[in-house]
């Protein structure tokens, strides 16, 4: 299999590439507007067919590449189910399967950090988590319809009961991490592991005081279209 | 097999930690000083037992984390043969191979952006190249004892012969990327592809025109004393 992750200095955003190595079809996952020329690049010189642009959530920090790299491509563009975004090919729902060469990826919704996050699970090997769970952390949840509650319960119950070994690649990381596992955030992560209770997590993101989001009246409208400006 | 990438943003520096999953024996490959508080805490929460500190060179652009790590871990501290760093536990030859739990790291010595330049081949997976190859480019050879003639020729000789699919982890991106192969690199690298002569080699490494290196006053002296400043 091809994958790459990929880094956007200015957000702190992730961007993966998988696909296929024999037919070579593939998914990108949460591009950034700022990177499509080098992303393009990189599927140009592996020679992979894009079949899908995928957005884990309506991100508010960055504008997403959906509609350059489809209109590069011809990649249809998907999202979760519950995204307000007509722009997209499709709205995935639970447990729908999306197929690259010999390899899916099955959509696993996690609102909490948005009322519309989406994982995305790579069978036996790792899981896209979005804003959803971060290494060592989680996304806020006090903008775009987000619920502690909903975000604690998803986490919980449908990514803390992958495998222990299933690699965890965030949409974010602020100290230079790349990836986690599900057996390290039961452990480790100091809002969400196992010996927090609901109420604790709820308590840890109600005193946040965290700044007004700095590029959401900007990326928000826009990634509302795809990313068209 | 346990592996991270890390990321330093202050000098776009790749660091890796390698670890057999079984008995928890690894090496960490370029660690930066100020991140040893990030590293070490991975070390410890992944139970990682270290065993060498490896330095892919004498950098120049930042202080190497190896003397912290060594008194936080009674790890050994290792470069390759011809590095001027009398704290080094090892010095490494050539075809060395450095064991860790069931893994080898294969010593290959690729001079050329300094004069002790060593890439750690771990054998049908990945290669970590410092700054001898880099994506999509090399280090600069006009420091340290550089050698525009000498990168060009291990390179060729010694990391494009390895098989294609090898991935190859280097130093340092700048533009987010993570890993290439050499196969790619083979193909695609503006300035070591394979349709490039060494004369075209040496004449674009000529006219680079850089500016001087901003922390090598610093880092330089520290390193040669594994960090310790």
């Amino acid at each position: 299999m091809i994958f790459r992750q990929l880094f956007d200095l200015a957000s702190s955003t992730y961007t993966y590439i998988l696909a296929d190595s024999d037919g070579k079809e593939g998914v990108i996952i949460d591009p950034v507007m700022e990177n499509v020329d080098r992303d393009f690049q990189i599927l140009q010189e592996l020679g992979i067919q894009l079949k899908w642009i995928l957005d884990t959530h309506v991100h508010a920090d960055h504008i997403t590449a959906a509609a350059a790299l489809k209109e590069k491509t011809g990649a249809k563009i998907g999202l979760g189910a519950g995204a307000n975004v007509a722009c997209a090919d499709r709205l995935f729902q639970e447990n729908e399967e999306i197929s690259f060469g010999d390899y899916q990826l099955k959509v696993i919704a996690t609102p909490g950090h948005t009322d519309s996050c989406t994982s995305y699970y790579l069978k036996g090997y790792c899981v896209f988590t979005g804003d959803t769970l971060l290494i060592r952390g989680c996304g806020r949840t006090d903008f775009q319809q987000g619920s502690s509650e909903r975000l604690f319960q998803n986490v919980r119950e449908k990514l803390f009961t992958l495998p222990d070994e299933t690699l965890v690649y965030p949409a974010h990381d602020y100290k230079g991490r790349m990836a986690s596992s599900i057996g390290e955030e039961k452990q480790f992560n100091p809002r969400l592991k196992l010996s927090n209770t609901k109420e604790q997590f709820i308590e840890i993101m109600k005193n946040l005081k965290l700044d007004y989001p700095k590029q959401i009246d900007r990326a928000l409208p826009a990634n509302l279209k795809c990313g068209k400006v």
